[in-house]
């Protein structure tokens, strides 16, 4: 066994102790799904600006793949084709607010990952856990495929392929697969696949389920099986885009369209592609025959294919956009699903919020009119009607609300006003605000990085491995 | 000012208190002469492999282009486009003999440059000075185009451009564009251009110097210019064929021909190339239209064009090669420049030496028959007459020898077993002489080995300076 192996059987051992009372073995989910020689097949990197804070620490670890910014401390882990992206880490000096109290930060706030496995993730954003202020940790997890880890310290998990946990710490948790959870702590819990669950304290809390005969076709796992379904199909069939774009020593700053848009060194611009101001195109989004209207972003494992989006535009990691016309100010979720095709093409309108994991498979046209939250699977006309809402009826909503799949309960008005204060959150980090230099954001500041390039030994049972990096200013 | 050129001032600064006895300003020699933003244009980059010891540190520094193997710890320097090829140091246990004097190292030797400027340098070997062992020093100093430092600490120094100081302690001194010195220890010497200086404690001493008259057309270097002449347009006209290389991410092993030879991912490889086993051919060595025989090597900066290697021929650093045929067992020393032509073409017999430094640009056809040492600057077979002995006789002289611009004095058959020894223990550390799997050298240690890229700071005053950046097992 080579230590990348014997690493991976520790970490398999380790999340098995947290998971103990699922009687959970997540070891032939895991084992081998990597194919060995692909721990040294890609390179690692780690990027560079004036804007965060320069301290990366790698250790004992296998990187393939993966990608690192800000302030990253990695030990006994595996981190594969992951992006672990700390460009919204608390700084020192910051100060928390937690109801009464307030903490002010001593120290610049690193991710630090210890003795977990995450498959071609995206680690995002700062810790929300204010019990452990200054560090978003991940430790004893196994996360897989295209898992998104969103501000959530994590402990002893198992995340399913295109498992979403948001801001959400989580300690000795199953999250199944295509499973998204926002709902602040969670504890010994097994999240099922496909369960969309979000929850504010007191204030709300919303539940849909993915219909279990509907979810295999477009992702599942199995034991001793690579994840499959038309989910990991769509991405698998344009990877090699991303060979042409990662086989590329790309020097300088990012591609740019426009003085105040950033277009990634790593993403993916194909066809005829307009980039308007303000614009983030994240490393590894792939933007073909589309336009991106002003503020519009896309971020980390986005598809925005055959689509107008119109402006101020969140595509969330994950996002895919197919024959689509996306109205301003609207909100794609993470990992959300919208294929329209050309017969039956998908219009969205204006300050529409597409929730997080919905899938939108469409097999007739589709309009949606402004203002609308939808949710769920939907098809067609009238599978919108059942999985959709309009803000004006939304904010309405006190007490309980059964519709199809979802449901509902507490204030309709503190949801909606949570999905505003977000979106309107993200669109200034990313930059779609700036004007004047002011407001700057992701788009302004990640426009010049440097990529530094990492490769693991090359050959010996230490082949995979990365050795002990240290980098500071 | 930023804080890369703060840097080279400080470092212009130390130079000329150490040359201040030669009212030296090294200043207007070297001011200016990289472009500001190239700085930040090319990665660093550093190798892994099982076979040397990983340790590799920079700090305060700019490394734009240049590449590290081995233990190299750089501080307060500039280091552009320089190969600083640690696969030759000592290592902890090893045991030197000086005379009586036996001493074992207890630590693994390392490179160490400090406040100095190395521009195209190829640094490599290990140190030579056993006053200070374990450590191959470089500090003060700075070292212009091409110039090798070959197993020579250097203190207080300045070396011109194509100038070679080789096993050569050097203190405080100025050695001349084009000049060579392999003369063990020099101290507050300067050293004119074109001069080709061997000497060997009481055994030997052979000094050739290039007519004043001939070197401009190849290599000259005025205050507030580039270093121009022949040599240097060479190279760049054959630049582009570089940039292909650099620009492409590289994977996994080096590219093999056979299972014994090893042909750098940074070489350039062109046309009609054949490569024999046991062959080693360095990166930034450019080969065109050529064949490599059996254990023949291309070290850094060599080109190889429309030649004939027939085997066992070491090629060192910076040597060129064009439209000859090289007989078996040959040696072109470091910056040789052998140009024949298809009108024109060279033919070097078995066993021949080529001097460090030759210049051999044809006029019409020649013929070097075997077992001869070449030197000086040769256009004809007139030219060939009065820069050459055959082994025979030079074996034979004892005491004072004149021919042409060369002087000899010592004993001729010390002078010939000296250089047969060296060669011998290149083409043994090269593996040329690998069988069986008994005997590795370079050409199958260097097969397996991982590149790390590296890039500077992108912006602001620290724009073109690299983080500190420490690697270790």
């Amino acid at each position: 066994m080579t230590k990348i192996e014997e690493l991976i059987e520790l970490i398999i051992g380790r999340t098995n102790i947290n998971l103990r009372e699922f009687s959970m073995d997540v070891g032939p989910y895991v084992r081998g799904i990597i194919p060995k020689k692909h721990f040294w097949k890609f390179y690692a990197f780690y990027g560079m600006t004036q804007h965060h804070p320069l301290s990366f620490s790698f250790q004992r670890s296998g990187l393939a793949g993966s990608f690192f910014l800000g302030y990253c401390d990695i030990d006994r882990s595996v981190i594969y084709k992951t992006d672990v992206r700390g460009d919204e880490l608390k700084l020192e000096g910051d100060t928390i607010d937690v109801g009464d109290i307030q903490i002010t930060l001593q120290k610049d706030e690193k991710i630090y990952i210890k003795d977990s496995f995450l498959i071609k993730n995206l680690v995002h954003n700062y810790s929300h856990d204010p019990e452990d202020l200054g560090e978003f940790g991940i430790r004893n997890t196994i996360s897989m495929h295209y898992a998104n880890i969103h501000g959530s310290p994590l402990r002893g998990c198992f995340l399913g392929p295109y498992a979403t946990v948001d801001l959400t710490t989580a300690h000795d948790c199953v999250i199944g697969e295509f499973a998204y959870v926002q709902v602040g702590e969670l504890n010994h819990e097994l999240v099922g696949p496909g369960e969309v669950w979000i929850r504010s304290g007191e204030d709300f809390d919303f539940v849909y389920q993915f219909p279990t005969e509907i979810l295999p076709k477009y992702i599942q796992m199995n034991k001793e099986e690579q994840p499959s379904g038309l989910l990991i199909d769509f991405v698998e069939q344009r990877q090699g885009d991303f060979w042409e774009v990662f086989g590329r020593v790309q020097f300088g700053q990012a591609r740019l369209m426009l003085e105040s848009a950033a277009v990634s060194r790593y993403a993916v611009i194909k066809g005829d592609v307009h980039i308007g101001e303000n614009v983030l195109i994240a490393q590894r989004a792939y933007i073909e025959d589309s336009t991106m209207g002003k503020g519009a972003n896309a971020q980390e494992n986005c598809y925005i294919i055959d689509s107008h989006l119109m402006g101020n535009n969140v595509t969330a990691h994950g996002g895919k956009v197919i024959h689509a016309t996306l109205g301003e100010d609207g909100f794609v979720g993470f990992n959300a699903f919208l294929r329209g095709s050309e017969k039956s093409p998908l219009t969205v309108g204006k300050n529409c919020v597409v929730m997080p994991h919905t899938i939108m498979d469409l097999e007739e046209p589709l309009t949606i009119p402004d203002a609308h939250f939808v949710w769920g699977y939907i098809r067609n006309q009238k599978d919108f009607e059942e999985n959709s809402l309009s803000m004006e009826d939304f904010i309405k909503v006190e007490g309980d609300l059964a519709m199809g799949n979802m449901h509902f309960s507490g204030s309709g008005r503190a949801f909606v006003k949570a999905f505003a204060q977000r979106i309107d959150h993200i669109l200034e980090a990313n930059g779609a605000y700036f004007q004047a230099g002011e407001q700057s954001g992701h788009a302004q500041m990640g426009r010049n990085i440097s990529y530094n390039l990492i490769e693991p030994y090359p050959e010996g049972d230490m082949r995979g491995m990365y050795p002990t990096i240290s980098i500071t200013p």
